[in-house]
């Protein structure tokens, strides 16, 4: 079998990280060539990696050997991006959200559809053993039925500074609990119905300039019965705390941490253990089965396991929450037939 | 200094245990007498401890020894029983919640008031090592200003038949969430504002028919700011599961845990600890130190740190989430003036 | 079915800790008396329970009503007290260790034996919940077949005066090891066979002159072909720290903790969690169980579950120790035959 | 600065976990070629890299691109391998441990003093965030003085065939254990002085038949006065078990785990965290810091952190316990002036 050909768009961290994956760890793909607005950035890139590198888009889009790209852009460049990949006939992965609003969600999807492209969403956890395992125990029966998802997700500080503004990342729901929505759907297996926020700017005064949140609770029903409460937090201070709970009828399982277990320091004061503080360190492994699902499922000409329309939906529970937050009540999550 | 004289009055569970306390463990307290409708009960308490016994409540307030007394009966008693002990005179401590309603409240603190003796509420938590140590932490600025108040509380089974009937006990919110509120109040200094239910009678027939809930989530607000989520759950298989934190500018503190430390068991399918199987177990000494605060607050007094006010409080919130409940909506929480 | 009468004779700590229990919470026992050389304590204890109290420990072993004695008194003086019990035809319950010398374990075993009455000591952890669970899932082959003890034991600080006198107390080995080595003989089944000590004073400067050893190690083989290793500390500055895991073919048991659960504050420094502080509070449910157990064996004519000879054989091992850490070399540990 | 140019040879698992690394991740350095002596397994992983491949160890130590080489070969063949280098001119780094024996070692150590290369040995928690954390704060006094050093080490299986041959390994003390004992030099800063050992082999009676030991336990002096106890096992059935504390006169630090705090499921057994289920995972970044230091040492002309006499020193210890495990006797570990 030919390994698929893929390029790298948006060279920032994450970029790397998939590009290294693609290179290094997949079975069946090979990069081909990076790409990023930067000049010196996409050259020594390609350098690193002994590929060719890019910095216009359509030029990218030409290449023969190109049979996907990776986008890693920032969000608000996503719906475009991925328009565009998909009128050249390229196959589709990007990171999350899928674009900033449902309108842009919604062209995306059909312009790959229309293309005959797959296009993936790139939400890493689904991937991650401890979060899989806990899907694959709730529908072994573990559990029972799932009655309610509790979530807890706070980042060590403030995204960085476009992201800060919500109408190029779509703020907090989106840039940040989109995530934790994603897993909602994922482990319960239903659809969002109806969500209540409430919260502020209580951290960051930038935030609070850029009308962003930065300290939310949003509670909400499923469509399924279940219920569920999530809060989110933009500063943690002694590193990720990301807890995500499921109880059902029968039992309840546990996903994340706050703390490390590998280091503790017995002194007066007690038992301090270290924060958790990977960026992707914890996730590695799961961006590597990530891309492999991408890659397997274009070659295999299957559904990816994160469509476009997974990615629409989280971009509505994100509307439905600042719909929430300016309405002060709870309100019902929209969601387009497409 | 003269012993406080004290009767403890419904010799159930608790009111055994607190009959122990007050024999064995106080000081400047001497247990009187004991008292219970089925006489068989109370006499075999009586001659356990060597005291007087009674099942005649009015004979029991007539007794000059009693100086206080400990109403442990079930919640749809306790306002007439502190009416009257007051109305003889006797300094009241009632286990939670204080009352059934807010009106019943209103009465029970107004006729201490007008009595002039001590009334105070037995939510135990507020004197558990774990709990006190976390608002002290709080109050000398540890986490910086408190932002979010998060529990989750999940009992092993259901309660016992009468306080299945919301009717005589409240239901989930007063009966068992109280708690949870009255720690909500105590840990971030401020009242309850607003509240938004979700959830339902997902587990237990028998609660269904009796109109009480046994799986809820509740967003909230506090006068502060300062926001909240909170989930109980009448069912958690193995164990307690009874967690709270606090996040603040500057940290976070957690209170609780869902397994023992002190038990795991490694064999091919993990590390498997055992629950927490407490029932007073781990909150023995907590009832110590509240039932020795009683004790310090009639003989010094002084007001309870527990008051009748505060009990009024927690039932008022309980009503709001009723209300919320039923009204498929936010809703303010009412504060009577006392 | 006559409960059984007991005296407690030694009311320091732990002394009232079984009185109380005694009195409130056996089935078929009574507390009948309390005995202290100290006058005022005997006199203010037995006024407390509202029983008889002693000075004279050969007075009470006449009271008739007296059916067994409880020893709680310093170590030193047990193998008298216990000779003496039996001759009067008392059975005996000994708080740990037995006695400080092997010469004097096998008289009071002989005595009790001649007198036909039951002697049982107090290793109170093969009560506890974890402890005694553990060793069920061992007999039940959770673990396949045991191979390795590894133990931890910290105390937060030395022993009260008397007990850092190794001639009064047996050390660290008998003193605070004897229970570490009791928990290694009751769940591998197996006898100790041989000991190699290292270690020293190295914390406290008054047991260095007592000729006491604060900080061991010991490495140690089982009959059964298992193998031991076990560490021992007099201090530990945030609380007691107390492990005990055994290994097997097919998996391990963990027991013990080295931090509480219940609370943790997240600040800059990390995630810190209380110590252990318990004195009894861990052990006071175990107390019971133990305490129902002798009175159980007695009133059923049983063996008691843990024998005299049990206390000998921990006694043994401790006196090997000592002769490795004098001679620095391992050493068998030498039984007697009884 | 030009890059140091680097060859890694032998291309097992962990050969291209430091080939990716050296590809990759690394300042001022890169990958110039490969080698094994299995062609097929040279020329694809060449390919990979687009590096030169070499199956001709004296060729690649030819090639004038290699200014150092990383030796991921089997332990037998290291210091052969080590000595052909040195005499070759290039910098060597040697996957751990450094020789089967003390005579190897020797030779490999003076081979690369007298040709003035660098020689560094990989044993790489010490760079791991929580082994060097906890270096760091013994260092910064928040123990106070290390007395004791406490080291449980159970991997999931047995190693694979050539290592269970303690004649090409060095069995489980240089192969396994050997890890524990530099941790145990490194975090209390002094030199072994005598070590006991018992065990045996328990669990696969391959191992047995080879001669090695597949459980055992180890009692040891420090020359600094600490003591130290070990034990190790080539079998934990849900995964890694490794565990390491240093308790000194004012604390504790305790590094490693025995579950992922990162998925718990709670059903009527209790609550089952996963076990560990690493291969390199968790010390993926310890590699990428370990190689770093290597190149930064060569460039900087410094001494590497870790040297060849490092290397000696634990194989010193490690035949010091096959002695005490043949004689069943305290032996003193003799070190080899160099």
């Amino acid at each position: 079998m030919k390994p698929l050909g893929i390029a790298v768009v948006g060279l920032g961290r994450i970029g790397k990280v998939h590009a290294e994956i693609i290179a290094m760890r997949l079975s069946n793909a090979r990069l081909v060539a990076v790409a990023d607005v930067i000049e010196s950035l996409a050259r020594s890139t390609g350098e690193q990696f002994k590929v060719k590198w890019y910095t216009d888009y359509d030029k990218l889009l030409r290449d023969e050997e190109v049979d996907a790209v990776f986008i890693t852009t920032p969000t608000y460049l996503h719906k475009e991006m991925i328009v565009r990949a998909a009128e050249a006939g390229k196959h589709v992965f990007t990171e999350k959200p899928i674009t900033v609003t449902r309108e842009e969600a919604v062209e995306a999807v059909k312009a790959a559809r229309k293309a005959g492209v797959k296009l993936m969403v790139g939400y890493m956890r689904r991937f991650d053993d401890a979060y899989s395992e806990a899907k694959r125990r709730i529908e072994q029966g573990a559990i029972g039925k799932p009655l309610v998802f509790v979530n807890v997700a706070r980042d060590p500080g403030p995204p960085p500074g476009w992201a800060q503004d919500p109408k190029l990342s779509g703020g907090i729901f989106l840039d940040m609990l989109s995530h934790d929505f994603d897993m909602a759907r994922f482990l319960i297996s239903s659809e969002v119905k109806s969500v209540y926020v409430l919260g502020g700017a209580m951290l960051y005064e930038e935030i609070r300039q850029k009308g962003d949140l930065d300290v939310v609770t949003v509670n909400f029903e499923f469509e399924s019965g279940a219920v569920g409460m999530l809060h989110g937090s933009r500063k943690s201070v002694f590193g990720y705390d990301l807890r995500t709970e499921v109880m059902g009828t029968e039992g309840t399982v546990y996903v994340g941490s706050h703390h490390d277990p590998n280091l503790a320091l017995g002194t007066r004061e007690g038992l301090t253990f270290k924060g958790v503080q990977w960026f992707w360190g914890r996730f590695y492994e799961a961006y590597v089965k990530e891309d492999q699902a991408f890659v397997d499922a274009v070659l295999g000409d299957k559904e990816p396991p994160i469509t476009g329309v997974d990615g629409l939906r989280v971009v509505e529970i994100a509307e439905a929450c600042w719909r929430s937050w300016r309405e002060k009540r709870p309100v019902t999550v929209e969601r387009t037939a497409v």
